[in-house]
């Protein structure tokens, strides 16, 4: 049982939970967690180390998971909490691998609804959309250069496990992800659209671009043509809506027209 | 112009910053930011105090809001750092009253539908949810015992300016709502619901009652007699959805229903 703060296991896990530098170059990330972790183990050779403490090896077999196939490292609790993003830990940190999805594939969603984050800043809006993605069987999640890293552990604790069912490609540009798919309609978010999204038509597929929560897309540029903006009507007195509300009703949308 | 961080308004401030018990005692709160104390200056003698850096007060003029009957403190940056619940300030921070809704007044929300939080414990989905209830036109947001409070820092941050827009009711007991709205149909937002929110009929008004993020509502009590859980329909490998995230949906489709 590793008990020391010294330990470099202790070492290795703050720096993939504090530097996407790190986080990039290994190709590795932190998921803590029962909720996550459970996700993350379905998919083979997702895990490459599984720290528990006593409480949470005993969580993990009262949820019968299988821990035969896992590289599981018993902790402390002091380790345990020193190697957790929270306050104190759940006695279950896990180093997984990035799932990187190569532009190469956006292809194949050439029949799917697609969201578009565009320079999303905020950590919780960002794991909330993804979840909110997966439940509503979206395909694909794509965001742009400039975003938020989902594998940074706010993020991946907001997406409460969604983050190892539904795919997100990161960095990529509005031009590309049209490009790949040129037949999709392109639908832009913004309470002051000419369409309402009552009126939109969910039998054809399309890029459903989500702007940055502070900054608005650029207008007039090359990567908008053709772009329809759609708004959610308000009729109440708030100016907007929370980013990832917007989103959720958006999905839900797509999902009741599809 | 207040220079220092000994201040007794800079304690003040800081007293009502972090602790519940102070500003439910004085019935004041603390506003930041311009969106905000905007909102809160719109209604008359909302505002006890306005503090303001020389950057506030130029961002305040510059957007056209009149202070000539504000009860206004000059400020440095360094003390509107201190009264500031963000690590720094935007030079704008303002001691407001509480807006108490008397539970007496539960009644005139006869005709509409309303929202039942039920022992909310996320400031950030809390506020959220408030904010699409604004932008959505819902009449009312009813909160348990038991529930964050809305005048904490976090929420009143997360609302965006919407609670001076729509009324909150605190610490209402859902019986107690139930009995000043007795013809309201009652549903509850349950994943495995016996009916879809795509089935329900949105011309009676009804309560919608959101359950705690970790705890879900006491089965078979009085309170929930007669309730409907309603389920939002998910496609997705996703559990289940972020409270705010359902909460919008549901928001959205009373607001295209009614």
């Amino acid at each position: 049982m590793i008990e020391s703060l010294h330990s470099p296991h202790v070492v290795r896990v703050k720096a993939l939970l504090s530097s996407k530098k790190d986080r990039t170059e290994s190709k590795l990330f932190i998921a803590e967690g029962i909720q996550g972790v459970r996700e993350a183990l379905l998919i083979e050779g997702e895990v490459e180390t599984l720290y528990l403490t006593k409480s949470g090896t005993e969580r993990m077999n009262k949820a019968g998971i299988d821990l035969s196939a896992v590289n599981v490292v018993e902790v402390s609790e002091k380790v345990a909490d020193a190697m957790s993003d929270a306050i104190t830990s759940q006695g279950i940190v896990a180093i997984c691998r990035m799932m990187i999805q190569g532009a190469e594939t956006l292809e194949t969603l050439a029949a799917s609804h697609v969201i578009y984050l565009n320079e999303i800043q905020d950590p919780g809006n960002a794991g909330t959309i993804l979840r909110t993605a997966d439940a509503m069987g979206i395909s694909a999640v794509v965001t742009s250069p400039g975003s938020v890293d989902f594998y940074s552990p706010k993020v991946v604790r907001s997406t409460a496990g969604s983050l190892w069912h539904i795919p997100v490609y990161s960095g990529i540009e509005i031009s590309e992800l049209r490009k790949s798919l040129p037949t999709h309609n392109v639908y832009l978010l913004d309470g002051a659209g000419d369409k309402s999204l009552f009126d939109v038509d969910f039998k054809n597929p399309a890029i459903w671009i989500f702007g940055n929560e502070a900054r608005g897309l650029k207008e007039g540029t090359e990567d908008l043509k053709g772009a329809t903006r759609i708004s959610i009507a308000m009729p109440g007195k708030a100016e907007s809506l929370n980013l990832a509300a917007a989103a959720a009703i958006v999905m839900h949308e797509i999902s009741r027209g599809r």
